[in-house]
């Protein structure tokens, strides 16, 4: 493919992108059921690919370029192709992001401003290995009205193409070209380029990877690189419910963003909490690193200046004593990623200093980090995880991929009217209404 | 100045941030207050090196390097001071934009998430000419919560420096280094490329100078570009209401970004709307530019390809006429810039057909292009335009300078309760309440 051909695909994409903005919910909802029942009816054909995929994966795993984990999230079934279908159904069963009126605000009368939910527009995605990836993505821009292009990991690509030319197949009903694929490195380039075409990235995968994206492109990026989160066990804290939540934050699941990679333990607490709990961890094969002071008190290795910025994403997690709740929230703000913070405390006080004073898209008391999740928070299917700050924070859910237009409903209203010395002023009432073309609703 | 100290004021600004988020509300009131005492009690030291500038922005006049509007621009008065006071004391009154809980959600019992209303963190501004920009910039920041970086227009380099000095020690119970102010060109620069420690770049000035901004950081950046907006009248349109708002979004105030630059009209009404609206035009001094069929009605001069593209801010306007509805939304989908899009029609279902097809951050009926402001929109104070799609759609109120934060309160929750074979359910219930540190709302 050349690279015309990837600007011809984010071309038509746009034209897609607006055509989509105006398809009904059912109609959304419709073609969503019917790239779950195409996925189910391809099946042979989509694991034929997949086999394809998974052997070149083994090989490459011989080869030593490929880890296990790696060739395993390649690999589809039978019921895996029907959990897939039944994640495309939830995502139809869900609440639409669009039409909503946000805001209505009479200006004076029978003037009146809506503020009115629409989709972003076209959304570019990049995302490795698991083939189920593309089709969530896909499933997620079609329900929020957004054009989107998918670029799989090469190493799916068999799978990818399959399951690429079932969704396009079995929504003939949908705008042409609302969803693109491309397949080669080059094409990426070119998408990264396109920021007057193309409205919003979502990069999934490595830190690296998606600090790439970020760092070559105009276009707004949403996504994470980094989860370094820390769990502050204070000096007010019930010890019983530290140790718990501390053992959660890192044990239940160590490799996603939201596990913990630094405890903070304030120093009056130190002696009594930190051997009780370093046994627990090393019930649990965590390997433990700690400061000087922690190291006082158990017999862990020595921390280096590294550990504080380092996201394990495994059983590894890196201890710190710290003199005060004011040591805590310095040592986070130099080290942590913005990503999810935990105070244990007994003292709603200190809890409050604690989750105003840290700049992080989560900040919990007496909680887990683990629980940072789009599923968990209840925001329905995950759209990303964000650890910027502007546009969406935190778990995102589908109203990440919508964002709003102005519609004012006028019967001839000029600004000369309010405008100079015998101006009429403006109203400026809110209301409960709905848009809806031509009728004011007051 | 050289980079470092740039650097440093960047870095002084992101501490005072982290602080400037834990001030009360009737702190920051108060700060504003003060500016304004301050503002009118120093305005003779104001007015003294405002002096100085207006004096060498006449010397640029006459060297023929600056207009007389911008020279006009520049110059303050003991009443435009006293302005400048009323519209920060202004800017004090408004509703706060912080700690607000924007909704609430019961996960389980005693588990609760909250989305708090917090500042952004810290705001880089490039904005030109009039030193009131300085003070409002300053005054919008101070009230969000957010550090801020300021770098004026050379031209005023006197006055922005005496009114910067003058908010810093009407400030002094602020956060030190809330306000930065820089002044060399370099050091707009090394703040672009800063994009770890500045978390939203608002530029102002010409479409250049903001698309120089857009291309030269991986800031975000909230702003807009150009506004060419478009008037359709439509076969159904009122042809006395069409001539108001037509005459409306262009005279009343051509300069401005909101102002019509393309009149397009429906062939079947042309013939009897075009002689009245070109007279009224004519008469108000607009020069006009038409293309082949307008020339078939009415005696303007051939509009060349280049008009459809082009963003006048003058007494300038270019007719075109169109086939139908769907000829009039392509012509703006590829000539608008998403900024205003107004119809006028008497037909509803026209008018939803146009304000749902248009990618635009404000789509009117029956009213004038003219209306798209901050002020008339009912947001109080307008930090900017934007003619982006992510974070902040169309005029932006202090709330554009908001993000937020997920509370979560939690009694030693653990996430592995909630996974595996015998997992508790979510309740996922939203309900009213305020989130406070420690206590539970239900």
């Amino acid at each position: 493919m050349s690279n015309t051909e990837a600007t011809e695909k984010v071309h038509e994409a746009q034209s897609a992108a607006l055509e989509l903005a105006n398809v009904s919910e059912e109609q959304r909802n419709d073609a969503l059921r019917s790239i779950a029942d195409a996925i189910e009816e391809n099946s042979e054909a989509i694991l034929e690919a997949n086999e394809k995929d998974v052997r070149a994966g083994e090989e490459m795993l011989e080869a030593g370029e490929y880890t296990q984990a790696l060739v395993d999230r390649l690999k589809l079934s039978e019921s895996k192709l029907g959990d897939i279908a039944d994640m495309v159904r939830s995502v139809a069963e869900q609440e639409d992001p669009l039409g909503k009126t946000l805001s209505a605000r009479e200006l004076d009368e029978d003037l009146e401003l809506y503020r009115v939910a629409v989709p972003i527009g076209v959304i570019g995605t990049v995302f490795e290995s698991r083939p189920d990836a593309l089709v969530q993505i896909a499933a997620l821009s079609l329900k929020s009205g957004n054009a989107v292009i998918l670029k799989g990991g090469s190493e799916a690509s068999h799978s990818n193409r399959v399951l690429y030319e079932t969704i396009v197949e079995a929504t003939e009903d949908a705008p042409t070209g609302w969803a693109q694929q491309i397949e080669a490195h080059e094409e990426v380039d070119t998408m990264l380029a396109m920021d007057d075409e193309i409205d919003l990235l979502m990069p999934r995968g490595s830190s690296e990877f998606v600090s790439y994206i970020q760092d070559n492109t105009q276009i707004p990026v949403l996504g994470h690189t980094e989860g370094i989160c820390h769990v502050f066990v204070d000096s007010e804290a019930d010890l019983g419910m530290a140790e718990e939540i501390a053992f959660d934050a890192k044990v239940q699941y160590p490799a996603v963003c939201n596990a913990v990679e630094t405890l903070l333990v304030h120093e009056a607490v130190a002696a009594e909490f930190l051997p009780d709990m370093v046994a627990r961890y090393e019930d649990a094969n965590v390997e433990l690193r700690g400061d000087e002071r922690t190291r006082d008190v158990v017999d862990v290795d020595a921390a280096t200046d590294d550990d504080w910025d380092t996201e394990y994403g495994d059983l590894e997690l890196s201890i710190k004593v710290v003199d005060s709740l004011a040591d805590a929230i310095e040592h986070i703000t130099a080290h942590g990623s913005k990503h999810t913070e935990s105070i244990v405390t007994e003292n709603a006080d200190r809890a409050g200093r604690f989750m105003r004073s840290l700049d992080a898209a989560s900040v919990f008391h007496n909680a887990s980090t683990r629980f940072a999740d789009g599923f968990r928070y209840g925001l329905g299917a995950e759209v990303g995880i964000s650890t910027g700050k502007i546009h969406a924070r935190g778990p995102v859910g589908l109203e990440g991929l919508t964002t709003y237009k102005y519609h004012l409903e006028g019967d001839g209203h000029l600004v000369a009217t309010y405008a100079g010395e015998d101006a009429t002023p403006f109203t400026h009432e809110e209301f409960d209404g709905e848009w809806s073309p031509g009728r004011r609703s007051r």
